[in-house]
């Protein structure tokens, strides 16, 4: 099974930059954790965007939604802030592109942080979407959630199901 | 969904003696990894050895198909020593528990090592876990294997599909 | 011999906030550092300000001389922010506690990133302070410089050598 | 001020074999870390060993003798395991280089662990080495010892003086 990884940045990939302070994007950390998790996957790696998601904007999406539909890969895992992570993942099965598992998934914390949660939630979006039917869902806090049903709690910080 | 973790040491828990300058085990860090996972699925840690598992012998086998026996919970991930999983994995299946879905999966390096994979690893069995119909696997390197379709290559230090 | 540690922030304790996505400061870490570096001296740990150090005021930096002042330590570590270090160094030098080491330290990435250089240069300023005539001094980069014969290099990051 | 490193190996370099299970040598972790502590002094690292101190005989100690006495580097730090450091120091005092100040350390858990103490104690011995007068030094637990005043409690792991 041949899966490719859509990256879009988000707090997977923010880094600290010594010189001003602040968090900002650079390379994205997915091939790397892939190779820490000794990843025997057939992976693409494809960088779409490096942003923040709450910049991800209606043309953003629409550039996902075009390299997802042009992905040979019929299991696709997107990686993508929380914040509107949920947006996105609607974008994508309003496209239906019914033959395709497509996963979002993302991070609390940035991979570059020691305490990252990043490592988890990669290890179980890539195994969800070798095994889920066709349809668009988030990973996140080890659960899945179809597209339509899964709203990120802000005051928790949490994924939580919602009637679909 | 409820989950039963059964812990058996493995890699997964060695940690360094400060004082003997070799590995050892203690208490196993599966709780703190689901916690850093920021893991909401609704999981019981068992911890049934906390050994190598070279040392695994028929009687640890044995006491692990029976915890797997008592478990209430259908979807159970047992958390293992790579060098004699399949064999583990093996016993599991001999035992017949055909309702339940039973995952194993190890790590190479100690979690309590900058560089592990453990994670990753904890992260991928906990979601195929929910997603695969009743049997015997293992979950290691990204990939899912039945437990009679797979293989440590000790060489690599990864597994690889056999014939089943 | 007895070592005061008087914190006030800076990268050193900078932490990302889960849910806003922004670094900010909480507890200091400078105790979970002295304990990881098995640090077996007799260290007192104040906290006097949990700040940016572009923040520090004039008001701060008297705060700053005056539990200085009370200390009765005569070697004390002052973790602080890069950006304005020297400046503070200068106001406890302009402050005359002749019988005093002073050394301030700081860190170029927060303490709670995995690349971080924040115990090498606590274990370097702690080592310092035990050992430099009384005076005011910046331990960074391995090196340390009379408080008024260094400047930050803004643009590399990195502490140097200016006439004093 | 130039310094020289002496790499022996010891804790600060084990480093976890995946296939094994055990923990060995390769390369030593020494530039890493010194790039890590964004360390600007000069320094030259030069591996004369790379072994668990257990293993230090007469013969390694006339090596790094010998090696000490060819560096034109008057400041001189040696890695060393922890549990023979104190002979080593010994076989360094006795060869009588008085013109120059030679600082041993260690770490009790490896670099490669994530909770490693080698950052902590690379930095304070290189802090020592510059503003100690000549003679030799152990520098462990953020302290300093002249090298006929210290042992290693085995019980405790804590380096601790006792009367030269």
């Amino acid at each position: 099974m041949h899966i490719r990884i859509l990256v879009t940045g988000g707090t997977f990939d923010k880094e600290y930059d010594e010189l001003t302070g602040r968090l900002y994007f650079r390379d994205t950390h997915v091939p790397e954790m892939l190779s820490r998790g000794r990843c025997r996957l057939e992976v693409s790696v494809e960088t779409v965007a490096m942003i923040d998601s709450l910049e991800m904007d209606e043309r953003g999406r629409t550039t996902i939604v075009e390299r997802a539909r042009a992905s040979v890969e019929r299991a696709i895992v997107v990686t993508h802030g929380t914040d509107t992570m949920v947006q996105t993942a609607a974008a994508l099965a309003y496209a239906r592109q019914t033959s395709k598992t497509i996963v979002l998934t993302g991070t609390m914390v940035p991979y570059a942080f020691g305490s990252s949660d990043g490592l988890f939630n990669l290890g179980s979006a890539l195994s969800f979407v070798q095994v889920l039917p066709p349809g668009v869902y988030v990973a996140m806090n080890g659960q899945h959630f179809n597209w339509n049903a899964v709203r990120k709690n802000t005051a928790s910080g949490v994924f939580e199901a919602v009637e679909g």
